[in-house]
């Protein structure tokens, strides 16, 4: 089997007009998160560990909206929610409202591992944290200064919708194994200005996050609020476990949220190594890397994409 | 088009020794509750408006967990998590976390009427609950006497597990009205000693709760980590919308809860007015309720069953 990871770091109103001179520094960004993932499965780790070490490092990455640079809520604080799935058992570890917590995708895995329980939430997430080792850091170091403009310009402003397509947010890696497991990973600060105590699709096992085996694995990323009434990355894995391909799988259910009027974007792999990323957005933050065709030892491609226009010509799979 | 209405009062260990001589007060409440629900539909209520009507009425029934009536958690306090969801337009709304909403299922038709969020969390949704008019209530004012022993005992016992088959809980209701829409509400107090902030499958969209006019209407009871993990509700809903009989949908569903260790019940209803009790567990309070097949005008039918026994002869449907 031949491993393959994916990593998303958000999607949204992404344009060439609106990344400008930044393009190079989240280029740059996406691919040393995705090398955390490909660290893992080149010494022949489970795609478990790959998909958290690489959310990780797009949540310690203050460019994206997970972690340190997540989004502030309607009071300036920072909430942040993760969940990660494992293919193999459909074991599952999510937690939702965490204020505290440095690597909110670390707590998931903690959950997914050692709780009774699938999702935790707020304080009762962060006693969790304290009882497991985790140490709790102040939440203004979730808040850089990019991200407080942000905020004090929608208090100013009039306009406090806060569902709209210029959130952009949330990251996201989905990988396979050599052993042909997959598994997924999602971390976000939400949305900006968001309604204290707002739980997104991110954490909701079937929303926001999914694995299994003999279907897919799956992360998404955009207004969470359709993907939950869609159930987008379960009904992605349901399609393709009963006989769909997994880009009709996924063209299908990102149709179904884009006629509800949402946006966002999806990435999707599966045991046999095919992925998919694609967005019903302007654009998300995405990579893929995957030994090279070359069959050198320990010799692997990353390639990044930014805009939906790139994907239109590279979403087609091993 | 003819309505419907099915209501649970939670799965479980069920059996006629467990419930002994308590088996009339059951049947009682369940016919009062969805009695709720019947004097909607009678009128030409919608069925959003019915299962929110049943759902209030057995919050209100201490003898069910949700609303008053609801378990401890580990702390001694009642965290309480409900959804309802419009098979009409998708359209949802869930609470969890919440510890003084007097009836969790109004605040989640509140949050699907008035929010643009569909899940809100803890202090955050009581936030909101007040900006709506809501009042909060102290939290003993749902511990009943009964419950307080139950956590007394689980508290003096070796044994802190907590997702175990005795768990009784949870309510729901599904129903399809004389437009055949479908809608489904669900709502509990989750399981006895549970980590505080432990959110079930009740207020997740997809897991405990779903609703489409083009597939089907469904509730969960039982352990819900194992209903989040197979993404119970949407997963019957997806595979009855792609060509399985609804029958077939819950079985093949409920199979793979049980399969992973999992036990509990579903009820399901479509816009056809088919519908579907099932378990694996010994027993699932749960009452049919339609119009009579006498046609008489407003006389109607309700029959309610307890134990798995009885659902074998009657799951076979209009």
């Amino acid at each position: 089997m031949k491993w393959k990871i994916v990593i998303h770091g958000g999607a949204g109103n992404i344009t060439p007009e609106r990344i400008g001179d930044r393009e190079g520094d989240y280029r740059e960004a996406l691919k040393a998160c995705i090398l955390e993932g490909v660290a893992v499965l080149k010494k022949g780790g489970s795609a478990l560990e790959a998909v958290v070490s690489a959310v990780k490092a797009l949540e310690d990455n203050p460019l994206f909206n997970a972690g340190r640079g997540s989004v502030p809520n309607e009071h300036g604080i920072v909430e942040m929610d993760a969940g990660v799935m494992d293919g193999r058992t459909l074991e599952a570890g999510a937690v939702t409202m965490v204020k505290h917590i440095r690597n909110p995708v670390l707590l998931a895995l903690k959950v997914l591992q050692e709780s009774e329980h699938v999702l935790l939430g707020g304080e009762g997430a962060e006693e969790f944290a304290l009882q497991h080792g985790f140490e709790l850091v102040d939440n203004r170091y979730f808040i850089t200064e990019e991200r407080w403009k942000q905020y004090v310009n929608k208090f100013l402003s009039k306009n406090k919708k806060v569902v709209e397509i210029n959130s952009l947010g949330t990251v996201g890696a989905v990988a396979v194994d050599k052993d042909g497991n997959v598994a997924a990973a999602t971390s976000t600060g939400g949305l900006l200005f968001k309604h204290s105590g707002r739980i997104g699709d991110t954490p909701l096992i079937g929303a926001g996050t999914y694995a299994d085996n003999e279907g897919a694995a799956v992360s998404t990323t955009g207004l969470g609020e359709f993907f939950i009434r869609t159930a987008t990355a379960f009904q992605i894995n349901l399609l393709h476990k009963t006989g769909t391909s997994l880009q009709k799988a996924v063209q299908q259910t990102l149709q179904q949220v884009k006629k509800l009027g949402g946006t966002g974007g999806v990435i999707a792999v599966n045991s046999k190594g095919e992925h998919v990323i694609d967005c019903v957005s302007p654009g998300i933050f995405s990579a893929v890397a995957e030994p090279s065709l070359k069959k050198i030892d320990n010799e692997f491609s990353v390639e990044t994409y930014l805009y939906a226009l790139e994907l239109r010509c590279s979403t087609s799979h091993t």
